[in-house]
């Protein structure tokens, strides 16, 4: 089928305002995140529900035409960058939170609802959606549910895939998936919805999802606190766990190098402990009763001072100061913005593999001359630490360099190349590092079932 | 191939003892729980590891030969059921706990490892697998992830699904599929290993599995508590969500009469309770300091009381009170043995709903003149009501006109006719109940994708 007859077939049941051809497309959308990379497609669609969808991919796919799914582009690994042949569908205008339901504490959203008014939709009802990261003012529902993103709560909460009670979504042949339940336990035969999870639109692409929500806490209490190695911050994760059991819902690690960047100008962040330390855990805790809770966690941190298995700690005493803190661990453009160039990690390790990892990795980076700086952070308690590193040029030599340090020995230590981004196209290569070739055939053989022509998300 | 010849090549690297037929077979194995029917099928093969297994199946698969794999046999959906013509696939000499480590929190299990060992070699390293269920003493670990399975503390620690880390599985073909890996959070595409979680074997054969623990509670209290009317029960469970954040761990319902026949004779409970109430709540916390929480639970059960939120409570205050609330719970057998034939029910409906569902189901039940008994029971916080029937006769056309009553109406209200036991034989007619017709061809895409020629537990 021509563009042209193509085009024409999308006029049939969309109006002019739902279909962008190629000045405005390249005008109104970018395709990678935080640049202004103009867009390139065929055309752009904004369907209006779930059967306006079903009748594009029907078409596409009857023309063999490649179709890219675009949400918040937040995935960091090239997930929805486009060729100038593709059609994309943006999920723009599907961004209703349909119901959230009190007291079957769930919600009902379209794949275009951004993560943020997903948390204060629950946030009203005196409900929780605890899935939380950085990109959550641009992050849409769709997106994160085809990543199964995980964030700063995964301790407690786990990650995108046991927050979902009910999707739908819409195969490359249009048909539609509907498993819209509103129930946390259904074992009838295959539960065809994690097909979709963590997929990356390959599959199929998410319309709609039923969330599972939590009572509100009511306290939370943060704490920053100093250690002197690796294994002293095992000892201590076990130690909070075993103490705190449930409540527990925050721990994330720096490495002295990261926490002094995040601390000192132009962050506007003063160090709430001092920088000279080796480690620092920023400690979360989530409660049923503020004055109670902050202080078991002060009790808990005393202990540990004294029994010496931390060096120092800080707990937030006020609202005031437990933004502060956060605010520490999310800004992290301080530091992206220092870098001349910027190449950024998120893999994953058995936990107690990661100290000497990250130590050898520093070590090898270190020889590499056009590297600058190497920032690693992370959620630690889920064996998740980032990288940001800066460099001096963005040759893709340099890239594909530093990409072999950092992934390299993750097959040896049965670790991951993607903890929690995805493959997207930036990891796609890195794939057999962390899976095995039986296990990439199997995938392959559910992309042939599922989408034969391979129209969807081609990457 | 003829039956001779299959047995002539499973010999070739299978010694005797682990090749049984005909008559050792009826003589040794049964294939329902809990009955003395016994085995029909052509061998029962006892492989000792993954590469017999392959080996197996890759005969089997290439002469169209049907396959049973046998665990605990505890699925009461007729799971596990043969015909003579099957070959079983026995689990039994693939039951050792091939490692629990500490540090990482994990253990790696052969499937054939039964849950109560897999429990108390946790306990031994002062580490909880919190999967727990009246059938731990018999459950293999292979056919627990095979079916999904619940249990006691969803409501905390959820479905099988989100305890297992990794998982190596064989295809119908003899391909090893091993996702052995000790990390929490795995975005590298497609997370295979989810196929075989819940899937009643039928994409794959189960072989091993790594679990993830938790660090043992330090305390556990329980208490027994009185209620009115359901839309207490659910606001109650809202009051102590809210106010013991993340230590709630049960919250076991039972309507009057459920309660009524498990803590009188036969049984040996006497009631924690008396016996007029109209509802029954079973509490458990699992926390980290035992008189605090033991405090905290019964400061909670005073104010519910003084704001009438509930009717009676009593908290147990001894490990022997402990046991003997919970033994209310688990000796199931006490009702099972009084019906002079029973029909065992496991369902799901969003939350809400249940109160109404439940009484209705009762009045329509009360028409049938052959039934004797209804209990209902079960974990209402996940929105899971188990019912054991008694009744005069075990006809089919009886077996049929209960499940109408119990299963039809939940199409329309959203709910699953099965929330934790799966589908097996049993329940296949009634799938399109809780699936839609495109769900239902998705799964059957995915059986011929995965196991082409249809030999695994052919149900």
């Amino acid at each position: 089928m021509s563009s042209r007859d193509l085009i024409s077939e999308f006029r049939q049941f969309l109006d002019a305002g739902q279909i962008l051809l190629e000045g405005q497309v390249r005008d109104r959308f970018h395709h990678i995140w935080k640049t202004d990379e103009p867009l390139r497609a065929k055309a752009v669609l904004l369907p209006r529900n779930t059967e306006e969808i079903s009748k594009i991919l029907k078409i596409c796919n009857s023309c063999d035409q490649t179709v890219v799914v675009h949400g918040g582009l937040t995935n960091l690994v090239g997930g929805t960058e486009t060729n100038p042949n593709d059609v994309v569908i943006s999920m723009e205008k599907l961004s209703a939170i349909e119901e959230v339901d009190e007291s079957g504490r769930s919600m009902t959203v379209q794949a275009g609802a951004v993560l943020e008014h997903i948390q204060l939709a629950a946030q009203e009802k005196d409900l929780l959606f605890p899935l939380n990261f950085g990109a959550k003012g641009s992050a849409q529902i769709g997106g994160i549910i085809s990543t199964n993103a995980g964030g700063l709560r995964v301790l407690r909460y786990g990650m995108t895939r046991n927050l979902i009670l009910g999707l739908e979504a819409v195969l490359a042949d249009g048909t539609i998936i509907s498993s819209l339940k509103k129930i946390i336990k259904d074992n009838s035969a295959y539960d065809v919805k994690q097909l979709f999870i963590g997929s990356e639109g390959t599959l199929g692409v998410i319309t709609k999802a039923i969330l599972k929500l939590n009572e509100a806490p009511k306290s939370r209490n943060s704490a920053f606190v100093a250690l002197e190695n690796y294994p002293q911050v095992l000892q201590f994760l076990k130690y909070l766990d075993q103490n705190l059991s449930g409540t527990l819902s925050g721990f994330e690690l720096f490495w002295n190098e990261s926490y002094r960047a995040l601390t000192s100008p132009p962050s506007l962040n003063k160090p709430p402990l001092p920088q000279d330390y080796p480690f620092y855990v920023l400690v979360e805790t989530l409660g049923s009763h503020q004055q109670n809770d902050k202080q078991r966690l002060q009790d808990l941190l005393e202990k540990a001072l004294e029994e010496g298995l931390i060096l120092d700690a800080i707990p937030a005493h006020t609202a005031a100061e437990l933004q502060w803190f956060w605010s520490v661990r999310e800004d992290l453009d301080v530091i992206i913005n220092q870098c001349n160039h910027d190449q950024h990690f998120d893999i994953s390790l058995p936990i107690p593999a990661i100290g000497k990892y990250v130590s050898s990795i520093k070590q090898a980076l270190a020889n590499i001359a056009a590297l600058e700086t190497c920032y690693p952070f992370g959620h630690v308690a889920d064996g998740n630490i980032h990288f940001v590193i800066g460099k001096k040029n963005d040759s893709q030599e340099l890239v594909d360099k530093i990409n072999e340090v950092v992934y390299q020995p993750l097959q040896r230590l049965g670790g991951s190349v993607s903890a929690e981004h995805g493959i997207g196209l930036h990891k796609k290569r890195y794939l057999n590092l962390s899976r095995s070739p039986q296990e990439i055939e199997l995938m392959k053989t559910l992309k042939r079932a599922l989408d034969p022509k391979g129209i969807l998300n081609r990457n």
